[in-house]
């Protein structure tokens, strides 16, 4: 039972750190999936090292190994990361509201001493988008989800922002005279490409998520639901293009809770893509809508993505992540 | 007259190729400006390569130095520039229409064949400002001219993306009920923040540029020249935001024509962006106010950031530029 010489060869635990649930996955020395695991996350800083430590110790036993086998933990979280010092502040759905909490010190105590990254969920969801769907490191993770966001790898590198402010662009103005947002501006972006926004537009009922249920109503021609679906669509086209025209990324990945609609959230996406370029040589040339791509939420690209970051380098050095 | 050893520590020249005129300036081995002059751009690509020697030849002249002395020739020029290959495509500014213009091939043999890097012109200013500024390289250079459009410089390295759309802000909607842009689309942040939608809202006269007049007549106290000036300051702010909500670069740097009215522009964006946050402790936690920089055209730092590109490693290398 003893470590790897060459850690990056070795397995790894990867960790997608949610406010209702821990997502985890165990890869093999090839980056393979061999095992994966959902727990309810116990709120605050304690309770999340908790949780995290009892998903990593069943991983490992699903396999006969040990957490002290591990070449490390990755793990991604919501709030403001210092991947640095693996300090997260701030992480509210976490439940926890203060700053500098040492999560990666606390948890990779609770292993035994393992190596633990910790990292912005987002982040890590745009490490394992580029690792699952095949792509080079190039691209936006686009969340849509109570919130809109991104998570930008630019040239192989995580973009983070010393602010953590980078990909924030659910917080930009989409419609100027719009509604009041929670942040304290008007009409931004998040008031109309979010999974939240779709909830309130087209409310759940049949037992379906919002979204499953409006793309149905919309495919089955009611007017009501095209035209909600149109709309919320226009705005995800938005923060596409607005992704394409500060960062030209080579592919905009669509994740989050709304992306487990599928193909016909692409497709509609795409299509308010097109129209939006349709009277511009400009936006044309750039081929928005051929950069899209999607993954669901049933494939663990946040828990693979943190997996693959804990074996690379340190941050500061050449390529932080492993893609 | 042999060449140093140390390529990275001789003297270099840089070039802003732009519609009207070549900037160029000398730099020596301790990358201080030794000489700078300007001459009228000879349209098309033989005319630019004919303007741009030129410009060489009579920097070198003018401390005894002759072309082949150099270490290398850096030009920013208007237009989609493959930094790997020199080649530029639809620098409608400079007359050159055609794609593909071997322009780093063409310079570099009539030099006498030295090294000679073609960047795209917002590019080599944020380059400089950076190194003009003395600010670690994390910056956008937004540049209000005739359009709007900014320079990143991320991490140190310059984020040019595949397509050449990086930093093209100035086509993303700002009032998307506004006015059609020649681009196809609606309400551009271009018709809103740059010098082009200043001189249309402040017709120049009194021989002044249109930008100096306006501020000049708001300081006075001239009721609509303020709510010009507001409107524009907004406008500007609202750029200024966006390129710190996608990218989170530490410094934005205000340049091009507009910049020439100095510190009350600065002032003017400074004080919209604090308004613009001042019912938002998001916004306010990101400080954006305090991220402004201004360079007036008087500094050269497009062609500063010329000479120091280079003297870099090639693109691809781990730190391109000389920051």
């Amino acid at each position: 039972m003893r470590r790897e010489p060459h850690a990056s060869a070795g397995w790894s635990v990867g960790l997608d750190i949610g406010g209702t649930k821990v997502l985890g996955v165990l890869l093999d020395e090839e980056g393979e999936v061999r095992h994966s695991l959902r727990v309810p996350t116990l709120p605050g800083a304690q309770g999340v090292v908790a949780s995290a430590a009892d998903v990593v110790g069943r991983l490992c036993g699903a396999v006969g190994k040990r957490p002290e086998d591990l070449v490390g933990v990755g793990a991604g979280v919501p709030g403001l990361v210092d991947p640095a010092t693996g300090r997260l502040s701030f992480a509210v759905n976490l439940g926890i509201d203060e700053r500098g909490v040492e999560l990666a010190a606390l948890l990779g105590a609770r292993l035994g001493g393992v190596p633990v990254a910790v990292e912005n969920d987002l982040n890590v969801a745009a490490v394992g988008a580029a690792r699952v769907l095949g792509l080079p490191g190039d691209l936006a993770f686009l969340a849509l989800g109570t919130g809109v966001a991104a998570g930008l790898l630019l040239g192989g590198e995580l973009r983070r922002g010393r602010h953590g402010a980078a990909g924030e662009i659910g917080h930009l103005p989409y419609e100027p005279s719009g509604p009041a947002c929670p942040c304290g501006q008007r009409g931004c972006l998040e008031l109309y490409a979010s999974g939240a926004a779709l909830d309130l537009a087209w409310p759940p009922h049949n037992g379906r998520p919002a979204a499953a249920d409006l793309f149905a109503a919309a495919v089955e021609g009611d007017p009501r639901a095209v035209a909600v679906r149109d709309g919320f669509a226009d705005a995800v086209a938005a923060a596409v293009r607005l992704l394409v025209l500060t960062c030209d990324v080579e592919h905009v990945v669509l994740g989050g809770g709304v992306a487990d609609v599928g193909e016909p959230l692409l497709l509609a996406v795409a299509e308010r893509s097109r129209q939006q370029a349709a009277g511009s040589p400009f936006l044309r040339s750039l081929r928005i809508a051929e950069r899209l791509q999607l993954v669901s939420r049933d494939v663990p690209v946040a828990p693979i993505g943190a997996a693959l970051a804990v074996r690379a380098p340190a941050p500061g050095h050449e390529r932080p992540v492993g893609v």
